[in-house]
């Protein structure tokens, strides 16, 4: 990784999603829009810190911080204004000050990020201003669709996570526990260049991968024929992956040989489904309904999928009440279970890119029954 | 670390906790409370998953979660009910249902971790309940206290960040980056039982110190005379700490001896004072002076220092205009700065327990100047 720059191209970058974002907000008629959400400012300013708030006007774009941020700031915003508050100045004061400057009758807010004490003070102080709730908008109207930048870290992020899946098969033992082959996948990630884990890993051994979403502990490989690895890769610019497999390490029970078979049939049917128009709550159906005629439909009960990016969970949902439609440079995430408390759990989970033609399965590592069996490798 | 198991000692801590935030309500008339943020739905009931709020009345403790969780649920949290929404029911919605059938007029909510569009859902369909902000009264009045278990927990983060820094000096080379020096910490305090960092550690060679929130990138230990190291322990209990040492591995230049110096004066001028009744703008005010008398006060723009626990910034605050005052059990860093752009950085953190008598410092590792001096060694 080269030390801090930014180049031309980046600030300009941001600049062209700033100004998507003002485009959006002239049409309903609001001039600004102040940004709370710290991953929703580094997505539009480059600035990867904390606790700073960006205000977005056409004449004005204002990162509010504090002064441990002023030298990364001037190196990461360049050309952007920069209100250092004092110690002795609260965020939200700060904020007043600021936004009174602008004179602005009308300023959209992140209602779906604020917090509600926050929102009562600003409100409270920022008079003649009316706050105008837009939560939700960055996310679902500018993030939702990526780049070709964002697409390529999203790729890198899928190959370093395959990477740590292939070297956690090579050397996985029948000895080694959940925690152990968790930091194994996340030494290979680092070791090829990324910047860790996209979340903490599940891996679940036998009835344990029956919890959705575990925390591995100390079983062991060999305490169960199977094991669930829920996982992903962050690259250094913060796009992440996001993968399951379900790993026979012993000889499948019938049983979950069978579930196997229809969580991959459903998984597959609804990647066919994945293409510009479709509706997300459709794709979601497609697999939810195969696996309910197989007589599994009370054991799947979370959303089929997501989209990825900056965040593991982003915009578009596939959910039975999502109202999202698939676009082109959507990348989403694939992931129906079937869950048997006690017995164990299968989740299979691939991501997806949104083409203009339909779509392109990013993650390519075998996912067919006979290639998850290491009986004999483990 | 033992298989997943929940004693009864534990589940009756979180039973107390909960009484206590009970007794706390009904001495401003409010009959239960929603708990919104999932470090208090944990630090109240055991779970450690999230997407799930707490609902706590005199005769209700009811966890409104999805299925992904209803056997971690189930083994984390016995005795307590469970609202299982299904895949096309939104969590507020479920809440509204779970509320409703208490028969409440009033209801505490968090709105210091409570989003306003949430807010906006919950208070439009809770017909006939109050809903009144108290945010951060489980944080303040509950958390900021901690208990033997706690405090043993703590001592046990302190303990495996000190391993890893005593690890990272032994290994220390003139040719490892800042990033290999982050991940040598991790892995020290994995090897030695530790479930990772507190919070992403900040490595900062050279100038790099000047930056507070740094985050390691690939600059070399050689490249400078100076390196900040600001790191954390989190045990498997979900405890942290929070160390900072500055380490010269080159000859100090005089400008450098002398700022190390002076913060090293300023904080055990504010770790001296830390004890019961103490005010925190107080303590701040002891180590900020002092750094102003010496001329550098523009170059030390935060606080002095914050709470940990279950979260790596807690309350109490030490900052000029922080209202809180010092209890036996509290558990804070001392953390002054002073931060020259261009040219480094010295920060020195400790973690100190308040007691009954006045004050514990948990974090042992060397801090005199000769002992940050390498030279020869690394």
């Amino acid at each position: 990784m080269p030390k801090t720059s930014t180049t031309k191209s980046s600030s300009s970058r941001y600049a062209q999603r700033r100004d998507k974002l003002l485009k959006l907000l002239q049409e309903e008629n609001i001039p600004g829009m102040l940004v709370t959400a710290e991953v929703n400012v580094s997505y539009l300013t480059g600035f990867t810190g904390d606790s700073s708030y960006l205000l977005l006007t056409k004449d004005a774009v204002i990162i509010v911080s504090d002064s441990r941020y002023t030298t990364q700031l001037e190196e990461e915003c360049p050309g952007i204004d920069l209100y250092i508050r004092k110690v002795t100045e609260q965020l939200p004061e700060a904020i007043v000050k600021a936004t009174g400057k602008l004179k602005l009758s009308k300023l959209a807010y992140e209602d779906s990020r604020l917090v509600v004490s926050t929102y009562q003070k600003l409100s409270a102080e920022l008079q003649g201003v009316e706050l105008v709730g837009k939560g939700g908008m960055i996310e679902s109207k500018l993030r939702s669709i990526k780049d070709a930048m964002e697409i390529a870290e999203t790729r890198e992020a899928v190959r370093l996570a395959e990477k740590g899946l292939e070297v956690l098969r090579a050397v996985l033992t029948p000895e080694m526990t959940e925690l152990e082959a968790a930091w194994e996948l996340e030494r290979t990630i680092r070791r090829f260049g990324g910047r860790g884990m996209a979340f903490p890993p599940i891996v679940g051994v036998g009835d344990r991968a029956a919890l959705p979403h575990y925390y591995p502990q100390q079983y062991q490989i060999r305490e169960a024929p199977l094991v669930l690895v829920d996982w992903g890769a962050e690259t250094f610019s913060r796009y992440r992956s996001d993968i399951t497999r379900t790993l026979f390490t012993g000889k499948p029970t019938k049983k979950m040989a069978d579930v196997y078979r229809v969580v991959l049939e459903a998984q597959e049917l609804a990647i066919a489904g994945i293409r510009p128009g479709a509706r997300c709550s459709d794709i979601d159906s497609l697999a939810r309904q195969h696996i309910a005629k197989c007589g599994y439909g009370k054991y799947f009960g979370h959303g089929l999928g997501h989209g990825i990016g900056l965040e593991i969970h982003e915009q578009p949902r596939f959910s039975p009440t999502s109202e999202d439609v698939l676009q082109p440079g959507m990348i989403v995430t694939v992931e129906p279970g079937i869950y048997l408390a006690g017995r164990g759990g299968v989740r299979i989970e691939d991501d997806i890119l949104v083409t203009t033609e339909g779509h392109e399965v990013l993650s390519t590592t075998p996912k067919d029954f006979e290639s998850m069996c290491l009986v004999g490798g483990a």
